[in-house]
């Protein structure tokens, strides 16, 4: 009993320091250097348009919140649900309020710090991204921790009281996936629009001030590389902390005296994850000696480190349980070997990234044939080796049931280094703003030159977390399937000790069909992002298109374009365009729930996070395979810049910007947002579906 | 016993009447005029072409079968299944090489009939297109009736002996996918090198006679799109038939005196099928009154009609069951809605197809972006619509086990239209061929204006049958994976009729990692063959820029391309390259199965084909209207032929053609060779597998 007292003292302790940590990091970037007048002025453009968007971001979000949150109260009859649920939106709005915040701020400062020494660009950029990265961490162990301790959870009500957490994480998925629709569309459509007119049609280098879409396309990569990223790793920091919490109720037996340990674990295990984010954020310094990618793997190595170390000391020493801490570990190995399979797939001195730009020799129709084919088996390897580690995990665990408790422990192994990896992937949209805000204000060769390093280790880091967030949302989402089950078994009766009692027999056309449903959803999600980026983006061209016939003297530089209205077109369209696409994702399952019942939906949700986790892993190394075939000719193969092989490049890079950046990464959210509906409505299904 | 007497002899002498038929077809296609001897001289090198393909083919693909049978032999200790794979392989070649060289001979003759009359000429195309389609249909009923007599299958026996059958569903599945692939990948390597140097490059117009790949891109048509289509659709045929087979034993109590026809069913209504697909191909005469596509919608009412009617007496009279009766209609109904889906996405005057265009003014990669977006977002609907004619038909049928049963004759009701389909589907490469060879004989206007209008019906029937081909791949292979269930039951003594009985539980890790594995499959696939297109058009591109820059004289039209070198270069590459793919496709289950053993393989078996028919309805669909988008530029919009948007639109249909013509329709092979191997080696997997 005192080491779970212990427990529970010690998951908010560690969220609180995180805390403390966001505000020294925040309070540090703002002490540095913005530069010049003109810095700020531009950088000033960029703040501006970015809080802009995301206010009215949260404005769009909010009257669903509220209706939501209001039939959820009348239906389920539980303020607790529906108290958690505006608590979750609200907690991932502030901490991607915060994030976003911190890298608009950290931007003009590491172009400034590039002036005088790369080194210290680097430990600027960083930082900027640890405030997203810690952020997280915290406020998500915060909440949660805050609303166990609200709801009055004990060992003895604690089978049934954990449920009334879902009602965070279905708040914190659902104002995730606005976050990560409404910025990726917005960032993509600005991108492309920008890109196509200036780099394609008129000839000007990336991040021209002429181009009136570049403050747009600056302030995208905040809004939508930074702070949808963030709301997509909020959402999966408490959908896997509620999801792990709930499976582990059925374990309480299991480890006697230390059976509450089985709950509280997951809280645990994040909050020495957040103390390891802090010791690794901090060990990222930049130096004259080393590469940039070599700092930051030094802050990899230290969090990585320390939490095997933590891992042993939890799982050995004591839960007594040499099966935890094997899958504890197996989750980190997954997520190290995911990351390298990605790396492969996407890296610019790799074959596949050099056989793609090889083929653009021949046209943009080959360049996207070998893109689109390397993308799509790009998505073998790394299912196999979750595939591997899901079975070895299970069979360590003792297959069924006890193996699926071991299960969640390789899942909260892979999620652990998520503050340090958001924190190295936040660091790359501040080095591209940091690069663009150098390029708009006209600085020296010596300065973009640093900035190219940094955006060199930007695109890595990139990659790293683009792998590792596969293996992340696809490992949580069936630790989510299994803490769906574990409700389900409640509200039915069904022992689940016994696998053969589970009544979901996959031969049973009434799951084939709810596998057909399942598996189509994320083509149909797909394709309507997608084609939201291509409407919004054909405006933006139209825009800048006229600025240009319009404004006299602006290709001559005599004259400055219009930012404003390009940052208002593409802030309206994508905040229009993300709402189907959620409604779509919200209602798909609970019909399946209404009408094929709970087993059935099972079904559903399994079909739908395996196919969304390909669809979304085939997008992200399609579009960064084609990103990085351009940069290859641009380095100077195959005639390089300007040749007919680059054009075609370009064209390849421009149509994956959408899945990498839009599509694929709210894939991850949905996936995830489909269990936590289920399992929050599945009281309803049982008492009001057909079946 | 006298009515499955009757049945006996029914299906065979169908068959016959059927083969007596292609015998006539072929017989009155040779004896039409071929035209000047220029058009003879085009045409031979043609079908030199396509035969010296096919035959490399078949001597690349003997040696497999060989080792194959061998293997088979010696593993299952059955000369049976060893014989009738042999038989399959040889049968369903047969059947693509005679098929096939109606094609080649019919194109010339159409060529030539539309000279003096383009309804004369609408009838030979599609008489040469109805020697594929009732060969097909001929053969796969006599294949799978000789070894039924040959192996002595009884009332008795059946329950074991049916599974002999398997042998030849195997055979047929194999050279089916070699067909395919190789076909496959040769015409659309073809096509995109004839196009990417010809239109993009030298600005010449299609099949015009200085192109070096303009005979291979002819070749093509028929080696592919003729060739691989028949053999897809024997394939499916065979799978159908023997998979109803071995369902139908399951339920011979049922039936009490007529219980031997729930085996011979199938064989029936595939009987039945045979005699509507004469009726429906004689019903198609071309006439100056009426446009080519409403002669063929005349014979797929003709048809349609004879299958409702055949059904009510089949299931009604003969059966005395009205839930077969409605499970066939069913199933014919929703081949018809799905094909109607399909040409909404597809057609040149749908939204869809419109909006592609317009998004083709910004440039190739918004057109790529519009035409991915409902590509992806047209898997929605022709997959709730099967789910639903599944559901519908399961209920109807009485739910588990019964409902199974109707579920087959439903799928029974999808292929029942298979002869004519194909028919209207194999026209489509005869008027294809038939304009090219008018536009390399420099034939008038008027010759080339009729070709128009056959080309625009044979793209309404290529979409008809894509979406036909998609609803019988899903449909069929969810049947032979019920025949797998059933050979499974067998061997393991589990009670198929208690639902519950069945140990496959969806939640168990296990098989959640084998449908993350079979759900991998279709992408790594899809992969392996869009870069063998690739690969191969990019030689193609290298060969005619050679032979544009070192023939003098060439472009000028003084002297003549090395036609034969392309040929050769395409062929050689589209047999290297078809081989790995088959590899991997044999391979994977055979793993599954001895590794996860047979229920775990049934999970990957049911992801397999979800996925795989996804993907290939996306590809499908994104390939066809993206070609359509081109024709509509091309007919006067946006600029048309010449125009930045026409440009635009040519690189999305470029891209496109592999999607829909080589991988698409190969992975509906392989969704349907997964589970014939997956069922034929089932003894080895007992008992040599680790689980």
């Amino acid at each position: 009993m005192s080491l779970s007292t212990l427990a529970t003292i010690f998951a908010p302790l560690s969220g609180l320091v995180a805390l403390a940590f966001v505000a020294i990091l925040f309070w540090w970037i703002s002490r540095q250097d913005p530069g010049s007048p003109q810095m700020r002025e531009i950088a000033s453009y960029i703040q501006e348009g970015a809080n802009a968007f995301l206010r009215r971001e949260f404005m769009t979000i909010a009257p669903f919140v509220l209706v939501l949150a209001g039939l959820l109260w009348v239906a389920m009859g539980k303020w607790q649900i529906a108290f958690g649920f505006v608590m979750g939106a609200v907690f991932s709005m502030v901490a991607v309020y915060v994030g976003m915040n911190a890298a608009v701020r950290a931007n003009v400062r590491t172009t400034q710090a590039a002036r005088s020494s790369p080194a210290k660009a680097l430990t600027v950029a960083f930082r900027g991204g640890g405030v997203m990265g810690l952020g997280i961490v915290a406020l998500n162990l915060l909440g949660i921790t805050i609303l166990f301790i609200l709801f009055g959870i004990t060992p003895e009500n604690a089978p049934e009281a954990v449920h009334l957490l879902v009602g965070f994480g279905f708040g914190a998925s659902l104002s995730s996936l606005f976050a990560q629709l409404g910025g990726g569309i917005y960032t993509k459509a600005a991108d492309v629009g920008a890109d196509l007119v200036g780099k394609v049609e008129v000839g000007i280098p990336e991040d021209d001030p002429r181009n009136a879409a570049v403050i747009a396309d600056l302030v995208g990569d905040n809004v939508g590389d930074c702070a949808g990223r963030g709301a997509d790793l909020f959402e999966s920091g408490s959908d896997n902390l509620i999801a792990t919490m709930i499976v582990g109720t059925v374990f309480m037996a299991q480890y006697g005296s230390y059976g509450w340990l089985a709950v509280l674990f997951p809280l645990i295990s994040r909050a020495i994850g957040a103390l390891g984010a802090i010791l690794g954020i901090m060990a990222v310094k930049g130096s004259e000696k080393r590469s940039p990618i070599a700092a930051v793997n030094i802050g990899l190595a230290v969090t990585g480190v320390f939490s095997l170390v933590s891992f042993w000391v939890l799982g050995v020493v004591i839960m007594k349980s040499y099966s935890i801490f094997w899958s504890l570990a197996l989750g980190l190995g997954a997520a190290i070997v995911v990351s390298l399979i990605i790396q492969y797939y996407t890296g610019i001195k790799q074959r596949p990234v050099n056989e793609i730009a090889k083929a653009s020799r021949s046209g943009s129709a080959l360049n996207i044939m070998a893109g689109f084919s390397y993308g799509l088996e790009s998505v073998g390897l790394p299912i196999l080796t979750i595939g591997a580690v899901t079975l070895a995990a299970y069979y360590i665990g003792g297959g069924w049931i006890h193996g699926v408790f071991a299960l969640t422990a390789a899942t909260l192994g892979i999620t652990e280094m998520k503050g340090i990896i958001m924190a190295s992937d936040a660091f790359g949209p501040i080095a591209d703003n940091a690069g663009g805000i150098a390029e708009m204000a006209g600085l020296g060769a010596e300065v973009r030159r640093a900035g190219d390093a940094l955006d060199a280790a930007g695109n890595i880091t990139k990659a790293i977390t683009k792998g590792y967030g596969m293996a992340c949302a696809l490992m949580t989402s069936v630790v989510v399937t299994f803490a769906y089950l574990v409700e389900a078994a409640k509200h039915t009766g069904v022992n689940l000790t016994n696998l053969q009692d589970i009544p979901i027999i996959i031969t049973d056309p009434l799951n084939i069909v709810a596998m057909m449903l399942g598996a189509a959803l994320p083509f149909v999600f797909s394709a309507l992002t997608i084609r939201a980026v291509g409407v919004t983006a054909y405006q933006v061209v139209e825009e800048v298109r006229r600025q240009f016939r319009e404004i006299p003297g602006l290709l001559e530089g005599k004259a400055k374009p219009e930012y404003a209205r390009c940052v208002d077109i593409t802030t309206r369209n994508a905040l229009r365009h993300m709402v189907v696409p959620t409604l779509v994702s919200i209602i798909t399952p609970v019909i399946v729930g209404f009408t094929l019942g709970i087993w059935a939906l099972t079904a559903y949700l399994i079909a739908v996070k395996i196919v969304g986790a390909l669809l979304a892993t085939f997008m992200f190394n399609a579009g960064g395979a084609w990103d990085n075939a351009k940069k290859y000719i641009e380095d100077g193969s195959y005639g390089g810049k300007g040749s007919e092989a680059h054009r075609a490049a370009v064209t390849g890079d421009t149509f994956g910007d959408p899945l990498k950046d839009t599509a694929g990464p709210s894939l991850h959210i949905l996936i995830k947002l489909q269990d936590i509906i289920a399992i929050t409505l599945l009281p309803l299904f049982v008492t009001y579906g057909l079946k």
